[in-house]
């Protein structure tokens, strides 16, 4: 099932990472594209992570466990711009996780929008080695093939 | 700490992956560093599964959402060589993990082994798709790039 997160969202989350910078075009759809099935497959790892508990509710402990797995720094501590509640919680549901915690909930945001972020940090890196003003579409590929695993499944 | 296992069994296994192709020197060295990295990861992460689970024994579903997290298609059918099972057990306990059932331990290892075999096939792709024999170091550090989350972590 596709996920539904808005473009605009996205790209304000992303831009939280680069700063004054340029984005490209081309660049933006490749964000737009990876952050709807990021917050998919985080959706999916967390019900898996739940299974494993033999628990019902999806509780904040299960996204911490998460966190660790996927070694993001600052997901708990993340204050920037978060999606809307209702649709993260439709994500989470498509997912298969009919009950969650409001912390929970609220830490599966943090969550998917740090990685957002901290995607920009990284292509904002990349930019920068390479002596560019502009993130390109290669700068961001570069930063989620080094965050997620199976980078194949995101590109 | 430092996981030990032995390099001739990570060779081992992780030819399985590239059938008859040849191995070059570095990349050997790449992977005899990689592998324990992994392996302590995958110890450490199944150590936050279970606890997020708030159960004391590590139990062979905790592993299984672990597989699911990093997408590992074959682990459970995986029938290669594994590590020794005191090893294994030991790397386990290092992570925190005081008690694991035996298919856990098991699962656990399949894992381990299925992901430095999938690592072989993965270079050895890399090294067909180039026209060569011979497994390099450049193979081997892209399909660690493309399998892991944070490749850096582990190159």
């Amino acid at each position: 099932m596709a996920v539904e997160l808005p473009k605009a969202a996205i790209e304000r989350i992303f831009r939280q990472g680069i700063g004054e910078r340029r984005l490209s075009q081309e660049a933006k759809d490749v964000i737009y594209e990876f952050v709807p099935k990021m917050a998919r497959y985080a959706a999916d790892s967390s019900k898996a992570i739940l299974d494993a508990s033999g628990k019902k509710t999806l509780m904040e402990e299960h996204l911490k466990a998460l966190t660790q797995v996927l070694m993001v720094d600052g997901a708990e501590e993340y204050d920037g711009e978060l999606f809307g509640r209702a649709t993260v919680r439709r994500i989470l549901k498509e997912a298969g996780v009919e009950r969650a915690s409001a912390d929970a909930v609220d830490l599966y945001n943090k969550l998917i929008c740090r990685i957002t972020e901290e995607l920009g940090e990284r292509a904002a890196e990349y930019a920068d080695e390479d002596d560019r003003k502009t993130v390109q579409r290669e700068d961001v590929e570069r930063a989620i093939t080094c965050i997620m695993p199976r980078a194949d499944e995101f590109l």
